[in-house]
C-alpha cells in the first residue's frame, strides 16, 4: 500500500497508518568513495584495501557499514516519506545481513511497524518505520528500524 | 576496571571479560565538517543552516546523528579496545539523548556488557559492547549498543 503516488507532500502523524510503504533511492555505491569514507571513520583493512579485504571475513572490499547506514539516510531525506519538521530518529536499530559491494546500486522500503500517539504530549507521536536497504540484486545490506518523532498537524485556531 | 594501561594489543574473546571498560578519543567536531557531512548525506535545515537550526527541535544547529556515529566508529577503531580481525558489528542500537554541537570534543567509554559463545561455531562469540560518546561536559551524546563478532585465540598446534 503506497501513500499516493507522489507521496512527497510532508505528512503529519495523522496521515500515516500501519502497513503504508515509502520507496527511496537509488544510491551507487562508488568506490572511491568508499575507501575516502573508510579512510577517514572506519579505517579497517577490510574497507580499505582490496587484498586484505579478500581475506578478511568480508571475504572482498566491503563499505563500511556506517556507510551504508549514511547513504540510506540520504535516500531517505530525498524519498518518498517526507515528515513535516524532518526525519528526527530517537532511537535507532541496524543490521547489515550482508556487505555492500563497489558498484552496487542501492534502494530503499520503508514500512510504517506501529504508531504511539504521546500520552504526555499530545501534539505528537512516535512511529516505528523499518527502512530495509537493497542491493541491485534485492537483496538486503541494511536493515533499519527508527522510532522517528512526528507530529500532529497542528489545528487552524 | 580497565584492561591493563596500555590496551592497544589485539584481544581475542577469551581476553574479554564482563565490566571492563576501554576508552577512546577525543574527536573534535568541526562545524565545516558538520555541515558538509550533512549536504552529503542528511540534508536537512537543521543540520546545515543556523537560523533554520535555531527554529528547530534542536534550538540550534545539531551535527547528523550519522556523523556522530561515524565520528565514533573513528574514535573506536584508534582506541584502547582493539579487537583481533577488526571490530565487525552483527547489530547495533543507537540512541541520541541530545545533539552534537560544533566545537564538541567527544569522547567514548565502552564497556563490555554481555558475551556470549557461539553454540555452531566453537571458534567465535558475540560480545555485546555499550559505547557511550561524551561531549566535553560530560554528557551522553550517543549510547550505542553494538553485537560484535569476536574470535577465540587460535589453539597452537
Amino acid at each position: 500500500m503506497r501513500f499516493g503516488t507522489k507521496g512527497r507532500e510532508p505528512v503529519y502523524l495523522d496521515d500515516l497508518s500501519v502497513g503504508q510503504t515509502f520507496a527511496s533511492g537509488p544510491y551507487v555505491m562508488e568506490e572511491l568513495r568508499m575507501k575516502s569514507f573508510a579512510a577517514e571513520f572506519d579505517p579497517q583493512p577490510f574497507h580499505l584495501d582490496d587484498a586484505a579485504a579478500e581475506e578478511s571475513i568480508f571475504r572482498g572490499l566491503a563499505a563500511s557499514g556506517w556507510l551504508t547506514a549514511a547513504a540510506t539516510m540520504r535516500m531517505l531525506v530525498k524519498g518518498e516519506l517526507q515528515i513535516a519538521g524532518g526525519l528526527v530518529g530517537l532511537g535507532v536499530e541496524i543490521n547489515w545481513p550482508r556487505p555492500t559491494r563497489a558498484g552496487d546500486t542501492l534502494n530503499v522500503t520503508s514500512e510504517i511497524i506501529e504508531i504511539v500517539p504521546s500520552r504526555s504530549k499530545p501534539n505528537r507521536g512516535v512511529v516505528k518505520v523499518r527502512h530495509t536497504t537493497f542491493n541491485q540484486k534485492g537483496e538486503p545490506v541494511q536493515i533499519f528500524t527508527a522510532n522517528l518523532l512526528v507530529f500532529k498537524k497542528p489545528a487552524i485556531t
